[in-house]
């Protein structure tokens, strides 16, 4: 059974909902690439068996968290499949019906996630919980699947990182940023054993000619993936606090050598092999967009304020919430030295966008 | 907007997941005449639009609450459905998927829900936030629907139940139980309103043929409405509660005056004339089963705890948490009374079962 990594739930200080911004900035940008592959990669007619009108528009957000953000993807991904289908059937139909699945783990907090649910919605709102690398929708229900910041996180972290008797040991590191190419390479290969499986599960649930588009972080594929863009560079900082938390005796050195964040940075090369292996979608787009972190400007607490709204639980599941409490402290009290950094380092982030489409059987 | 009344989240000793054992058992008589109902009425065949195979089968539970009820209903209704599917097909078609929705407010605990979701099950899981009053699945999507237990809320308290002008007035009275016939007929007027409103929604979500199976507490059309089984007559032990309290002076009697359960234990003419006004669907069977209330060797105390977990919800929304901690407090202290009325009257409980089918536009 994969991980369950939420964002944090609620609404304080830390929670996903409060800390969302940054994500819903980058999405505005993302917002018109989606829209443009709508219009120009859709093809609504072919969408039915049967060529005839659809009644009912199935779309599924995997990874919804607890919104906005999935609220406003939501809307524009509607507004465009309206507006292609009113070109395509020159008005002669009737709008179809939206259904929208919410997806995420069932720790997820989808009461919050449902309170929020917008009272004006062009489409009917419902709920999927459980993994994205499984099964989850009856075979050629869905027409159109998003995701968006969340196939980045991998279904679990690979046990070899965790032995000792390993090459791919990952001793007083947290990540493969700065980590060994044995390391790195067992993270790829958990990345392909995912996406191979999430692949395979929507190839079932999505009906011929259905799309997918993907949005995560994402690294140009000459680059060496310890290159990754700035922000999970940060990485670094929260392990050298619990590095020195260790040195200073308030916990054992195993427990960092046991921990390792299960996030992992695709290139479109790395999604394209993924992708061909599987060989149930064609690739319609596959691009690395960048653009400049929305807190390029804003200060080292803000992003450290940030990071804890996305990674506070999965720390936690591990260090509990004192070690980590004290980990984000001293972290804090490295401003200084995290601002220098981003202003040198900090200057562009990069996402991969990618479109595929269902092979007809 | 409809109210929301949600019953206790969570796991501790007044939750309704802890609470739910009496529906439970209720609930087992009901499985083998649902079991009936789907055998000797459903017809798989007509159920899609070409007489094809389907292949994925709808299901609906309107008010599912927390669990666990829901999942054996759906385990017992998905056993019936396979069973006809098999029989009717003579075993020459792959048996359809099955795809669940469990529908109940968006202030419903979905999260308790979601993570109590049984492993092995054999169907996709969906959640369906908002009031069944209302419309939330797309035209001719569903196949089956199921309500157990909660088409007897209404969907709001009527207005002039709390208005001093109005011949309804409810004065120091919280239900129609022991009221005036002016009240009852508010009450039966607004259980007719939502009941209409609820058939006109299922009618459009419910494809040619589809079935609805509605359990609900119920009285016989012959009965006087203040007659209804004895469950609900504890409400007269709560209300007095309540007023002894205003006569201490703990609150005004005005809170009493403005609050009216929205409970309505329907019969089988007031259900039919309804149905027969919506005139969406065909009654295949209604019929007040009677049986033993699990409560009736129980003690006292235990009917208040399980009342207080299906009731705690509404009275507090009104009265605040003090007043109804308060007002089960005193309640409890009635224990011998509400025995020694317990071993007279608490002797039958009383349930509406209906079976509906879509009639064929």
């Amino acid at each position: 059974m994969p991980e369950s990594l939420p964002m944090n739930g609620g609404n304080g200080v830390y929670s996903y909902s409060k800390n969302s911004k940054l994500l819903k900035e980058g999405l505005d940008v993302m917002m018109g690439m989606i829209k443009d592959a709508i219009i120009e990669k859709m093809d609504i007619k072919s969408l039915s068996s049967n060529n005839s009108n659809i009644a009912s528009f199935h779309i599924v957000d995997f990874g919804c968290s607890i919104g906005p953000n999935t609220f406003l993807g939501m809307q524009h991904i509607i507004k465009a499949i309206t507006h292609k289908h009113q070109t395509q059937h020159k008005h002669n139909q009737i709008s179809p019906e939206f259904q929208v699945f919410f997806n995420d783990h069932v720790t997820n907090d989808f009461n919050t996630l449902f309170k929020a649910l917008p009272l004006e919605r062009r489409y009917f709102a419902s709920g999927g919980p459980g993994s994205f690398y499984g099964h989850l929708f009856p075979s050629n229900s869905i027409h159109f699947v998003y995701s968006s910041y969340s196939l980045q996180w991998l279904s679990k972290t690979t046990k070899e990182l965790m032995d000792e008797k390993s090459r791919s040991w990952n001793k007083g590191k947290i990540h493969y940023i700065g980590a060994s190419e044995d390391v790195t390479s067992v993270y790829i290969a958990q990345f392909e054993e995912d996406m191979e499986m999430l692949l395979n599960a929507r190839a079932k649930e999505i009906v011929e000619n259905g799309m997918i588009v993907m949005i995560l972080p994402g690294i140009h594929s000459e680059l060496d993936h310890s290159q990754v863009a700035a922000g999970f560079n940060v990485l670094k900082f929260f392990e050298s606090s619990l590095i020195d938390m260790i040195n200073e005796g308030i916990f054992e050195e195993g427990l960092v050598d046991s921990f390792n964040v299960p996030l992992y940075v695709a290139s479109p090369k790395d999604m394209t092999k993924v992708i061909n292996k599987s060989g149930y979608f064609s690739i319609e787009k596959m691009e690395i967009i960048e653009s400049q972190p929305i807190l390029v400007e804003a200060d080292a607490k803000s992003l450290i304020i940030h990071l804890r709204a996305t990674l506070e639980g999965i720390f936690t599941k591990h260090f509990g919430i004192e070690i980590v409490d004290e980990m984000f402290a001293r972290t804090m009290n490295k401003c200084e030295e995290i601002s220098s950094w981003m202003k040198v380092e900090y200057k562009k982030s990069s996402q991969l966008f990618v479109v595929l489409k269902r092979k007809i059987n």
